[in-house]
């Protein structure tokens, strides 16, 4: 039995409940997608990193790891290709919604006051703040209204000095980073197996006009299905992410949820 | 790079569409929940044991594994001990029919026609029949009316001859295998790691008067969350659940979807 | 004007008012459907026994019936024979549960604290779980807590012994059932006028595979649409199950809601 | 067993399927409300009265009549008094439509062509137009586009002669005939023993301001819970609504699916 | 800077919060459509209608003025025409309500706790009675119990007196005053330029039987889209309409809000 | 009559069909907000300037502009200020999603092929991308598959040599562009009456974490609601961003929708 694991479905129930219960233990629920990234990396990429995150800074900050969400939503053209490729296995804006609203209003119910969305997948970003504005919404019609809920995309926390040592010939911006330098690299220090860099198709970055189309556009998409060259991806890089990305959450985890250092 | 792997979320996009365009390659959604299971056990055995499942049949039927839901429908007091407990983490029957929903019409998108849900968690049942038939009705209005989608739960496939092997005192029915032998004869095989047997309560089986009253009643769950005790429990017994089951579920899938032996 | 009706609906509303108010008068809601019953059986049987079973224990007890659904869920394949008969009305899982909930808190609202969704469509079973759990939800957020609610189908209180005397030959499981011999011998004591024992078509109990396929297959539903020959079926078997199943559910009422015998 | 009944549910499905494929029979659906009807009446007036009137058009146009909706759209105050008084039991407005929508999308699964549906309680109408609305349009998408849906409220159907006769003291619109002479007559025809017509509340007509408030105000509304006094009602003129309206619906019916007479 | 606008959202928000804080100031949000209002009429006519009506009685009796609605529920063949024309665009009920209910719920949150719904399109009546009493459900949860919700549609202010001036040879009810004197009139006098009468096509009053028929039938509404001729509108007319309209408003307002006259 | 308008709703319905039939011509629904915009500008800002461009691009490019959306989704801290503001005023993301889907599919029915969504609201954008999946989804069940949406916000269209001529002492992006240089200069060209720059608070950009905390907290936002300082704004900047963002838009629509110059 794993009595020292972060991830909360490791626990039995009484051992959870003894973590959450007063609500000072911060839970990390990760928030990933089925979406293709590329020739070189598998489709649950944006499941595996936030996942990992979680478990960093979990560990760190004294927090558990809800199970992660393993679909999100559509991928959007100009951050993840188009939702045309197959592979691609997205949710409707509202489903992804009620789902995570749902969560939320459980892990509450337990006990937790202090959530904290760890977030892997761009497009996910807006669904996750209305299922926040949701569930505090039902929260507090239930009389709860201590509940403290962070969201988070993990790039967020690299900073400018990591961005040099990352992209020394200049950074494009994190929409086009689908299956680019970031991706790769952490996935090459992560899961290294899951990975086939020969495979990743050198192109340059994908440039898109200042508006979108619908239907999508095929043809705007590299043919790859990543929006920038992962050629320069190593696992040192990835360790740089790492390291970087999981001392800022860590460090906002104990700022907002004011956890013992 | 596992290119021989079952998981549809470990291939890079273009293994994969090679795998399910034309149709013919079965993909298992495995559908769980995160529920308490008992003092011995961890709270995603539901999710854990049909991943398994799917992923035996798979590999022996020629499939792919979709990600697993790791959230499912609400604990029923008679089959899962109730959903107040703190640890089980539930969706709204609502929620699930429309994940299932419209991860089902992703996968007929990218080609496939052949789909099969693989439960673990009794309580989903229901919503995964609604989720399907409204898949299809989508579908349908898309014009596309060759997907056969099947269902099951593993349970189901262990037949009366196993059942004296596993229930040599007798058998008391699905309902209340919850945490018990069955469950946790799977896990002690299959993640011995994550399994405490001393930790499980010895308790008589669960009864429960022909009706449900709501709000639940605590009471009338065991302490411990499981319905019937796992003092029985071993790894042998798990694997005679596994052969029984995996075999059934290959021949299942041979049979409705006239795959290749 | 029938004063001493048990139908909620026949009353004037200041004697529904009277009995109602203060919370101790419980409302039993009879849920059916409009579902295929074979050729010697009309379509409205799973409205017109609840109802009935309503009524009497409504009568024992000191309750009252409500109106009752005259519509349910889709008729399942091994339950119904499927949705696929003309004649087989349902509502998605979604509206029922609306509908279900919308009620209860209706009831509430009139006073009622004690409501008995009594079931005669198998098929509703999950969605009255679902619509409990949603109307008690938003009644808590009206400050409404003290709302207890059983749910039961009238054939969960035949006992052993009874099962002995209906079924001699040995008991198949109530799945079957659909248009057998438990439905038939209570519409021929109840409603003989709207039996016609002559057309039912005797065949062996339906068998089904453990698991699902959707689209529905009809060959594997009897023709007839029944899954059971309702040839042994008597108005005397019909007595049996009256008795049995009204003590039953009478006393279920009596001690879950402290009712006065 | 029943062989001439116009009841589309007391059929066994072979029965039905004869009358019904081919789809030249119309299905007249009565929708209905549970709704307080002053002192005098019982709470179900709103769905006898329309499945009366649909049961009789049905046996002389050669149509069916669906089980009724028990449960409408809630009470307005100043057509029906308003949702405040207990034993008013109503439905959300989006409840009421996707009910109506799945079931007409039901009846034309089985072949039905020809709908009408058979309002009883005024606030059903506009939610009435929208299941139609969303039923249709779902049909277009499943490639079905001759179907016609009648949509009547049986009172729309007194002309003005039947108006001088059963208000000689002058009309006051359709409005405030809640619980008034209108309904009272025709249930004192159809169902004296339910009506109580000592117990009938006289008051003046209700009047209103040319605006809604909400929340409702009780006092609006005549203490009794009817909108103008039932004293003049009488059998003589339920036979008159009986048979202007009949004759209406039976002649609408004629018209619109050009039906033999 | 307009200080002394009515139109809330011409403010700034601290002029704004000056004015709602407390709760006295009430809050007209005018309803319309777009909708086709014949050749003589532009499309957002229930849109100007309402506002202009909210504008005056807002600077009369001291309130503000919400961004009107643009877009409104389906036009009924009897009151509009139908919504098979070209230029009517209109949402699904649902979508109406909940749009209503989301501003509702909002400018309750800025404090105000009088609102009047001003209708220019009689098609939005219960959707509008829906939403309201959706809203006021979901404020009790929040524990809000003291707001105050007015609904009108403007015509319902023409008294009989003004109704024997502007229909000299007599009325036959607003349902097919679409497109005809009453609004006609009224756009004359408020936007000439956007009323072409020459254009407008003369023909007896639409007349139609007493049920509805889905999908509906074009050849029931004159081609021009109009219900009734506008040949007798008159600038004039729209001054006794803008008189009597605006003064019954006022009056309202002041009576159901306690406003200070 | 405005027979050279380019607002659709100002066109009476057979000009309005005029134009629309054959699909040529663009249809461009602004989008907007009610939503605080610091003490110097009224909340109308979001509806106001997206109505303008797309009236501008509307008439050089040969389109017509719908009525424009008057509420939008929820205003967020680092791009709004927060949804906590009085005055701002905010749909649910379902709301909008729904509303949108709607409208779109209403002016296809008309003959519209070719639709711009011209957004004034950031928060909106991941609303309007649902909106138009769902639309096109629903669109293709009807068996029209031509339609194509562009959706763009018009501050996407500025180059950086105009960011450079607006911005000379440095750019920190349009987030935090919410009542500042961007949004001011363009009121003070177009409705100098509405702007009250001497009222504008003077502060510092706004700067946030990296991440997102619910409820938000309002004392990141400066106190004034404005995200960045006005005190540089001018109408002469007014004119530089009307005319790079008037160009680009236009140009857009002609590639996209094969447009004649």
């Amino acid at each position: 039995m794993p009595k020292d694991t972060v991830f909360a479905a490791e626990l039995p129930w009484p051992a959870y409940q003894a973590r959450v219960e007063g609500g000072d233990v911060p839970i990390l629920i990760p928030l990933g997608s089925m979406e293709q990234h590329g020739h070189h990396m598998p489709m649950h990429v944006d499941v595996l990193l936030p996942t990992e995150f979680a478990r960093r800074a979990a560990a760190e900050a004294g927090g558990l790891v809800a199970p992660p969400f393993t679909y999100g939503y559509k991928s959007h053209q100009k951050s993840g290709g188009g939702n045309f490729f197959p592979g691609t296995t997205s949710l409707d804006g509202a489903t992804l919604v009620n789902a995570l609203k749902d969560v939320v209003k459980e892990f509450v119910r337990h006990g937790t006051r202090k959530l904290c969305i760890v977030n892997g997948h761009f497009e996910n970003s807006w669904f996750i703040t209305e299922a926040i504005d949701l569930a505090l919404r039902e929260l507090r019609w239930d009389g709860i209204t201590d509940v403290k809920v962070m969201v988070l995309s993990y790039w967020d926390f690299v900073d400018k000095a990591s961005i040099k040592r990352l992209y020394p010939d200049g950074f494009l911006g994190w929409d086009i980073e689908h299956g680019g330098v970031l991706e790769t690299s952490l996935m090459l220090r992560l899961h290294p197996d899951l990975v086939s860099l020969q495979d990743a198709v050198d192109h340059p970055p994908a440039t898109f006009p200042p508006y979108d189309v619908y239907p999508a556009r095929p043809e705007w998409t590299p043919a790859s299905g990543t929006l920038s060259s992962a050629k320069d991806a190593t696992p040192e890089k990835g360790d740089i992410l790492l390291d970087v990305c999981t001392r800022g959450i860590v460090a906002a985890l104990r700022t907002e949820f004011e956890l013992p250092t």
